[in-house]
């Protein structure tokens, strides 16, 4: 067994207002160049109104319908106290709640261990375009 | 201060229908066949219609509640897109999303720090019977 | 590269009732006195009606309003199988699977790579105060 190595990176992402955005592919370019062949990846989201999920890849349909019931649990036309950032940002602040702010994936023969219907995506919960930022940790050998 | 490890394993649930069903036992037992005294323990769901939740052991009626909540909150007679797959897929996907697919615990004199009215479950969102893949990693020492 | 090196730590929380409460500094401080330069640092909360969240910290109207939201989510006048504990228990375990019992934020230059506007926040879901356990783990060098 090797002594245990660990890498620090960071992911820009350009969103389009909200929707869904695969950064799977992005984040498997990343780990390929740390060399860890097994390990344990970290992916962190420094927003409050943009988040991570872990769904299906396959047909794009279920992204518009998990962003539909994210409006219904989260809806613009509540009453917010914090409504001075326009009526998406609070509804934004939910959904972020809702979601995940950091996921953690095993890396397996260099890869994460991710599903075969799994994709990684970055959710944008606000109305106009943003540039996230992603910080992305792996520790492994 | 010893150098730290890592291990990697794969944990198959057999389910029996949406519900919750409880994998503390069999991931303790896998801890303890690694021998790490003090680390982190994290545990990877492959799938996107079952998640997982660290939630209350004692009275099974919370299970029954926690379940009826989610169903509330991802009804299936809602109008979905991704309807293909059945009436009970969509909503999956959404209990997926509002739940966990990545947990971690630390580990302490060999053990996971639960709390005392804490379990690991996983919880099927499918009505009919699925084997699931659960990946454990662990790094310490 | 020097030796990767892990400290486990433990955070005690009094609630006042219901509400969230920011123990970002409180890490903080943890996690400069185990002078971890580059790392990973997971946050875990050993209770089942009390959870964590990364929310914005600069408008308090944030947090009443997410409140409101999980209230809206996880109603109290709901028919739960499991009211033993009182009206305020059942809803405190449905918010607690839908937000979060484990964080995991990478460490650098010393410090958790939070964003300008996340906190990190311990959310009491039961209506009297009470004594919360978190404990804190770090990897790193």
């Amino acid at each position: 067994m090797q002594a245990l190595r660990q890498f620090l990176g960071r992911i820009e992402v350009q969103t389009h207002g909200a929707g869904f955005i695969d950064v799977t592919a992005e984040i498997g370019i990343w780990l390929t160049n740390q060399r860890i062949s097994t390990g344990l990846l970290t992916l962190y989201c420094r927003h409050t109104s943009a988040s991570l999920t872990i769904q299906e890849n396959a047909d794009p349909s279920v992204l518009a319908d998990l962003g539909t019931a994210l409006e219904r649990l989260a809806p613009r036309a509540g009453a917010y106290l914090h409504d001075a950032e326009g009526p998406d940002d609070m509804p934004a602040h939910i959904k972020t709640m809702l979601t995940s702010v950091s996921l953690s994936i095993p890396v397996m023969d260099g890869r994460m261990v991710l599903g075969v219907w799994q994709a990684i995506y970055l959710i944008e919960h606000r109305s106009r375009p943003h540039r996230r930022d992603l910080v992305v940790h792996v520790v492994g050998e």
